[in-house]
């Protein structure tokens, strides 16, 4: 496999095409933004342990039986993964109320939700990524009615495994935010990353009123240094799937 | 019927109980506000208006089928409703691209959408009305998934009705705002008022890329005097009205 052009930088990552037109090359990067860009900053080390970290997450949901556009680790900040048509929208399925959930509708962060609440974000650097809704998305045509249920049935299920996932390694899934694309024969797939930067994870041993905060918000809130939380998270997500070695 | 307690004052209405408990007796008021109250304005003879302008259509939707909490009009700036649980929900329909959905998804205002547009903001002063979605709305409560269905179906029929009412009489619905709740019996009943104050009307008679606006925008932006244009949408609805007898 050979790395061709760069054809996007992101906030945390750089994607080239290969010798393969159906195959990307994706770099992870050390760099860390909050508020749609407006805090940056480059901590070292945190490319790595989220590229490792999403391999491994790519990993165990396919052992249970939820594919996506990851192929394989091809080195230390490095992976391949299918090429997709993205579609413009983060996905954002919450157990427990945070983050702008909990300031749009007034209510307390770590209020556990009656049920996984899904919403949907049309991604747009100028217009500071909006909140949108099912009918705006199709009204927008940025998917389809078709398309939104099979998201929608999607997220739900990988939803769940997230939450039994990081539950049996100490960890509650506050939230998190994913991607999904359609691959060139037009099939849905989970797509981008599922990291500390995308979940909000909680240390199931926090102390009573208290969260040890093991995600981004150590570096939006200022709350300390990200590299240790990640690289436990990453240490428990290891421990997980060595005791699984079907799933490696 | 007694006018006894005053126990809800509004942006633009009174609410009194009355000797039925089962009935309110509601006070259109000259008051005009824009921007959750931040834009204040006395607007002599706007409640007289909007009280005429919303019994006429809640009679012209009771023609077409469409019940509402519409007793009868009882004065110039009065009537008398049905009592009801309201949802802390605005609802609104979008035809067209206008005003907070323009802005947000950076589309121009007057851009036809390929279908009509549901969204939900929640009722809260001091959380600004934010908007929200239905995975929202039944997980802070506001409303069940059952009352969702029916909510939104009622208002795809009283969007198609209401388009077609202001068609035929020259004016193009760009968007409204309606409220619903439920009755002592537990029936989702439309409710809240259907005025220029609620609904974008812009003149069918607008010349190319200019737009007559017959509602509350002329307010909202400073672009004139609101009373003679909400005359005007009152005038057309009368002769509406006027030719079929059979619907007063």
């Amino acid at each position: 496999m050979e790395k061709l052009e760069k054809i996007y930088q992101g906030k945390a990552k750089k994607l080239y095409t290969t010798d393969d037109p159906d195959v990307l090359w994706v770099e992870y990067t050390d760099q860390a933004t909050a508020g749609n860009g407006a805090k940056k900053a480059q901590i070292a080390g945190k490319g790595e342990l989220n590229n490792h970290i999403t391999s491994v997450m790519f990993r165990l949901l396919a052992a249970r039986g939820i594919p996506s556009h990851f192929i394989r680790q091809i080195s230390a900040t490095e992976q391949l993964d299918r090429r997709m048509a993205m579609f413009p929208l983060e996905i954002v399925m919450r157990n427990t109320a945070a983050g702008s959930f909990a300031r749009r509708y007034g209510v307390e962060e770590g209020k556990e939700l009656s049920k996984p609440v899904l919403e949907f974000f049309y991604k747009s650097d100028p217009l500071d990524d909006p909140f949108i809704n099912e009918d705006d998305i199709e009204a927008l045509g940025l998917a389809g009615r078709d398309q939104l249920d099979i998201i929608e049935a999607k997220t739900r299920e990988i939803g769940k495994a997230l939450t039994s996932i990081f539950d049996s390694i100490g960890i509650r899934l506050v939230d998190f935010k994913i991607e999904m694309g359609t691959t060139s024969d037009g099939t849905i797939l989970l797509a981008d990353e599922i990291t500390p930067d995308t979940c909000r994870l909680w240390d199931k041993a926090s102390g009573k009123g208290e969260v040890e905060h093991m995600d981004k918000d150590l570096f939006r809130r200022d709350l300390g240094n990200i590299i240790p939380a990640y690289q436990d998270v990453l240490d428990r997500l290891r421990t997980l799937e060595a005791g699984r070695p079907a799933e490696a």
